[in-house]
């Protein structure tokens, strides 16, 4: 453990005392277990780079599980710090192992979707696996070498009732969620990962993998944010945080979803007390329904938000949300896009020396020296695209030409 | 007057007599001017919907007159609210006329783009003009039929000296106002917006011209932000909304530009306080320097923050800013992304009935009506494209398929 801390206190420029302080407060958690080989341990934390994972993984409708193995590299070369397998097609353990044997990033899993997939393969009925199985299927993920693991306990029986008693539109978006619930609802039983909270911390304390509390009930538009069922699951995590931090296991707990931009930072303040500023791990938030296919922009704004409110580590989405599995062009728009959102919020939080790189780019943008401009942005192929298309004849850009006033104020200065 | 107050408070959904009273306060500004024909006049003001400019115009690479008018219908059919014509290549009287004549959304100029062009198309020294000349091209301007004008009296010599004693690093990024401060330190001269300012509200308000107060010396990158000289021009600006109100003169005032995240409300209220409460016009303001390529997204995290937190007016930022001048394609984007910014601030500022529209949205997606969701959401060519590029065997999308939430919990409740 002590050489993964020293990684990364140097990474993220930190000290190692204050990194070791935060981590035994639960603060901060470091990603990067036993059985990854290869592994670059990431640590997610309120002094730390604001992180961004990219979910890639198989459908039903679409299993090409070459495709995925792509959008994992197309992932890692825009930046993304953590991915997590959502594949629900095909051959899942498979294509966790073609994932989990190239990738030096921390891999995450939703562990009920392994559960559910099997069923289909088998065509067996998913609502009557025995509760201990749930458990079998987390020890083997975390036996493959993932680094954190999605579950979903806060749905409680009466969380679960609560719910029930709403006008939601969307209802349940997290398809974890509605499993769980649909379990539950078949069994008349609480939730397995309730039932089996005690055991699941022991396998992921074997295996040092961080324990990510699912949002099940998480709302999925901007009317059902910030209702009962979303703020009592945030209370139940809070008793599941406890337990984890009691025992020792990291943990982080993810937030929503849709969310008006008014509403984003109570609720991040909300999950943080319920939960013992614990990291938080936000999808967004998306702050408007009304644009599918401009949805990595709509959750890139809640992101910004979030991120210099202090949540410290951000699920990207693509601009295929809510219409298709993403195409390759859409993971990598993903991710670029919520590092923006990410760094932005860096610069707000006051990350140490995050505003370096904005001070390098604005200095060479003074000095007209569009090299360097390209070379320190975020994506310099859009810069080069750009200035190609519609060069100037002069050594300013082709907006302002003879008129940029950067060149006129230097010119007075000169005089 | 009145007519235009009717057909506003109908398409706002809002009382004529709230609207009224708005006005009379200076809170609401009206654009649409005596002398442009056929205008559909626009209101900007704390209950209405959050507008969204779209500036396009020629420069000295790019002078295409027909391309700019392309430009303009790209716009409006983006949604955007009003327009600046920004030319400074070509015949920018010919060009002008052009636009006047087809636009039926206001047009907003700034005055001192035309005084500059003229010198350099009749091979004149631009610091030589006399203060008074100013006065000349406002007159013909207004006479030609735009509603609002932009004018940089707030860079009074005071201001432009204190800005000289800073470490800024982008400088000035404002051409109107690098072009303000050269004659003034030319002819080291006060402002002559500022000398002339009584005769310039006695020419708005013959022609019915919105004044807008242009932000000279608004921070060019997160470096600059917030500084002495950006805040010494609010409060000068502070003096002319003043005697612009005591004169019944509508007039609105610039933001930034660029800014953390955590100043830009801060930034809003003290602009908003300098200012007796007018309308506010921001760009962006742009949250982070390092994605160039990408700055109509840095623009719409900011933006969307401005308008929920009490930003009226919004100028779009496309993807070329501080790169070239921007093509159709980028017009297009840039407008899409701060419409769907400036929507998201109203539901957080709780305009009237905003969330009607994602709620109709949200449910459509809940239902599974697919077409209902294209026809209702902000670009239906975005929901077509990445559906008819994936589609799914189910009736939901093909991220989820059979294993869609929302579906299972609708079947849990039918059963």
């Amino acid at each position: 453990m002590n050489k993964k801390i020293e990684y990364i206190a140097k990474k993220e420029r930190i000290e190692v005392t204050k990194l070791i302080e935060s981590i035994n407060k639960g603060n901060t958690a470091i990603f990067g277990s036993k059985n990854h080989k290869n592994i670059n341990p990431v640590g997610i934390g309120p002094n730390l780079r604001t992180k961004v994972n990219a979910t890639i993984g198989t459908s039903e409708d679409y299993c090409n599980p070459k495709d995925e193995v792509e959008k994992l590299q197309i992932a890692i070369k825009a930046g993304a710090d953590t991915v997590m397998d959502l594949s629900t097609g095909g051959n899942i353990k498979q294509i966790r192992k073609m994932i989990l044997d190239i990738c030096h990033i921390p891999v995450g899993t939703v562990a009920i979707y392994r559960s559910a997939a099997d069923c289909l393969k088998k065509q067996k009925i998913f609502e009557k696996l025995p509760s201990k199985s749930f458990l079998d299927t987390i020890e083997e993920q975390c036996d493959e070498g993932i680094d954190f693991i999605t579950i979903h306990p806060g749905i409680t029986y009466k969380n679960m009732e609560l719910f029930q008693k709403t006008n939601r539109i969307t209802k349940v978006v997290s398809r974890g969620g509605a499993l769980t619930i649909s379990w539950m609802l078949a069994n008349k039983q609480e939730n397995p990962f309730l039932e089996n909270f005690e055991e699941i911390l022991k396998i992921c304390q074997k295996y040092d993998v961080v324990i990510s509390l699912g949002n099940g009930l998480r709302p999925g538009c901007i009317h059902d944010g910030f209702d009962g069922p979303h703020i009592a699951e945030y209370v139940s995590m809070g008793e599941f945080v406890y337990q984890a931090r009691k025992n020792n296991v990291p943990i982080i707990v993810e937030g929503p979803g849709h969310l008006r931009i008014d509403k984003i930072i109570l609720d991040i303040q909300m999950l943080k007390s319920c939960t013992y500023n614990v990291p938080t791990y936000y999808m967004g938030p998306i702050v408007t329904d009304i644009a599918p296919g401009y949805d990595h922009i709509t959750s890139a704004i809640g992101a910004a938000i979030a991120a210099a409110n202090g949540v410290e580590f951000l699920c990207y989405i693509t601009p295929a949300e809510h219409l298709s599995l993403p195409t390759k062009e859409d993971v990598y728009l993903g991710v670029i896009i919520h590092k923006i959102a990410a760094h932005a919020g860096d610069i707000a939080k006051g990350i140490v020396k995050a505003e370096e790189w904005d001070n390098l780019i604005s200095k060479a943008r003074f000095d007209f020296k569009w090299e360097k401009i390209e070379q320190l942005s975020i994506d310099p192929s859009e810069v080069r695209k750009h200035r190609e298309l519609r060069p100037s004849k002069t050594r300013a850009c082709s907006i302002c030409g003879i008129y940029c006033p950067m060149d006129k104020i230097r010119k007075i200065k000169n005089d």
